[in-house]
C-alpha cells in the first residue's frame, strides 16, 4: 500500500492529499490499472473532518479502488478543539480555492498513473456535506476556461467519469433561506462558515450563486448518485432534491437516494465513522453498495 | 495508517509482519479500541500469496479492524516465476516454526496494543490453505507447554479469541491419501511441499499427525469459523468436514460453509484478488459477510 501526503502547492500548506494505492501484486493482476476515487470530507470550509476521510477510503480500496483524500483549503484545517482560542484562519480557503485543489489533485492523479496504476477513464469524486460542493462544482466547471487557463492544459484533463454527493451543499441560496433571523447560534456559524468559505461573513447573492454547483449544470455534468436525509438540519435536503431536478432537465445520468431520516454527518452510517449513537444509522448504510453497484454499471469499476 | 513491515526475528528475514492499522481519530471514537485480525495467506509453505493478503486485509480495515498479514517463514518466502532456477530453499520453514512465528505474531501485537489500539480480547487469527494450517494449529496449541516454554510467558499470550479457517489443510493425512500415486506433477509437488512443511520429501505418518491440527482438538480450542468449495480439488473438503466434526465433538462454538463448487484458493472470490477467471465465484463471496457477522455475534467487532 502507497501511503503518502502529497502538498498539492509549493506555497501553501493547507491542501495536500493522503493516498491509499494497492500493492502492485505479479499475483493478482500485473499492472491492471484501477478506478480511482478522490474523496472530499465536508467539515463547513472550516476543516475537512476525518470522519469522511480514511474509513471512507478503506471502504472503497476493499472494493479494488485507489483511494485518495482531498485535503482541499478550509478556514482551520483542522477540526477546532479549543473554541475559545481558535488558530489563525487560513486566508486561501474561498471559492474558487477549493476548486482549483480537486483541479490540481486530479492532475497529480494522472501524472502519478503509471505508478499507482490509475485507469484514466475511471476518476471518481466522492463529497461529503462541504465536500460535495467542491466535487459539484469540479462536476459542473471542469470544462471551464477558468480551470484551462489556470493550469494550461486540455481541459480533458479535468473530467471525473462520475461523481456521488452525499448530503452535499449544492445551493448556498437554498441555505440561506434556511437559517433562522432568531436563532443567534446558527447565524455565527452561518458567519464564520460564510468568512471559509468566501472570505467575508456576508457575501453578496452573486457571490452565494456563483459558488452554488446548481446554477452551472449542463449536459456535460458526469453521471451523479446523489443521496440525502429527508430530516438534515444542517444541509438541507432542498440541495439535493434542486441537484436532482436540474440534473433530470439537462438529461445527466443521475441516481437519487433520499432517506427518511437520518442526522447530518453520516458517512458511512456505522461503527466504522460514528462520533456518537446518531450516527449509526442501519437505514442510510446502504447507500455505499448502492453508489458501488451505480459505479459498476458506469462500468466504474476493477 | 500504520503501514509497517516489522520482522519477527533477529536472526531471520523470512518472517515478517505487515501492519494496516487505521488512525486514531480523536473525531471519531478517541482511543478506542478495535478487533485486530492476522491473516495467514497460503501458498503450500512454499510462499504466501499476496492474494489472501493485502486485499483480504482491507476488507477488515474496511468494517472496523486492525489487520495484519502474517509472512511466516515459507520455504521459498515469495511465489517462484522462474521454475528452472528456484531461489535456495529456507530451512526453516518447517513444522513447528510457523506455529512459533504465529505466537511471536501474537506477542508483538500485544506489546503494541497502545500504541495500535489493540483490544487484546478480540484477536482474531484468518487463514487460507496452508496459513489455515498455521492458524488452526494455533488454535489447538495456544495453551501447550511448547509455546510456554518457548517465549516463557503466560499461555494466554496466545490466546486468539475466534479463528477463520478458508480451505484449510488441517489433516495432513487426509491429504496424503488423496495424491494418487500415478500423477507424477501431484507427487512431484506434494515432495516439494513436504520439504517446506517437514524439512524432508518423505515425512513419516506421526510426523504427518503431529502437524494436523484436527487430532489435537480439545474444548479449549476458540470459536472456529470454516469455509470450503466441496469440489476443491488441492486441498480436499474432508479437512474441513474432519475439522468441524471434531469440534462438534468437543462441544467447540463453529459455523461451516461448504459451497457446492469453487477452485483452490478462491480468497475473496472477487476481482480484488483474482488472478483468472475461476477465482471470481459470486456464490462463494459470501463467505467474508457471514465471517463477519459471525464475529459480530461473539462480540469480536468495533
Amino acid at each position: 500500500m502507497i501511503c503518502e501526503k502529497i502538498k498539492l502547492w509549493e506555497d501553501n500548506e493547507h491542501g495536500f492529499l493522503e493516498t491509499y494505492i494497492p500493492k502492485n501484486s505479479e499475483e493478482i493482476t500485473t499492472d491492471k490499472k484501477r478506478p480511482t476515487v478522490i474523496i472530499c470530507p465536508g467539515g463547513a470550509f472550516l476543516a475537512t473532518t476525518d470522519r469522511e476521510a480514511e474509513p471512507v477510503a478503506m471502504r472503497f480500496v476493499a472494493q479494488g479502488y485507489n483511494a485518495i483524500v482531498l485535503r482541499y483549503n478550509t478556514y482551520f484545517g483542522k477540526k477546532v478543539t479549543d473554541r475559545k482560542n481558535p488558530p489563525k484562519g487560513n486566508d486561501k480557503s474561498a471559492y474558487p480555492q477549493p476548486l482549483f485543489d480537486i483541479a490540481k489533485a486530479m492532475l497529480i492523479i494522472r501524472e502519478n498513473a503509471e505508478n499507482w496504476l490509475v485507469d484514466n477513464d475511471k476518476l471518481v469524486l466522492c463529497g461529503f456535506s462541504a465536500g460535495g460542493n467542491v466535487v459539484a462544482n469540479m462536476g459542473v466547471h471542469w470544462h471551464d476556461e477558468l480551470l484551462k487557463e489556470k493550469f494550461n492544459v486540455d481541459s480533458e484533463m479535468f473530467k471525473p467519469n462520475a461523481i456521488i454527493l452525499g448530503y452535499a451543499l449544492t445551493d448556498h441560496m437554498a441555505m440561506k433561506k434556511g437559517v433562522s433571523a432568531n436563532n443567534e447560534g446558527a447565524k455565527k456559524f452561518a458567519e464564520l462558515a460564510n468568512k471559509a468559505a468566501f472570505g467575508k461573513e456576508y457575501p453578496s447573492e452573486e457571490e452565494l450563486m456563483e459558488a452554488s454547483p446548481v446554477n452551472y449544470v449542463t449536459e456535460k455534468v458526469p453521471p451523479t448518485f446523489i443521496w440525502h436525509t429527508g430530516d438534515d438540519a444542517a444541509v438541507y435536503v432542498a440541495n439535493s432534491l434542486g441537484f436532482a431536478s436540474t440534473l433530470s432537465k439537462h438529461k445527466v445520468p443521475y441516481e437519487l437516494h433520499i432517506f427518511e431520516t437520518g442526522v447530518h454527518g453520516l458517512s458511512l452510517c456505522d461503527e466504522t465513522t460514528a462520533a456518537n449513537e446518531n450516527h449509526i444509522n442501519p437505514g442510510c448504510k446502504q447507500w455505499f453498495d448502492l453508489a458501488v453497484n451505480w459505479l459498476r454499471k458506469h462500468d466504474v469499476k476493477l
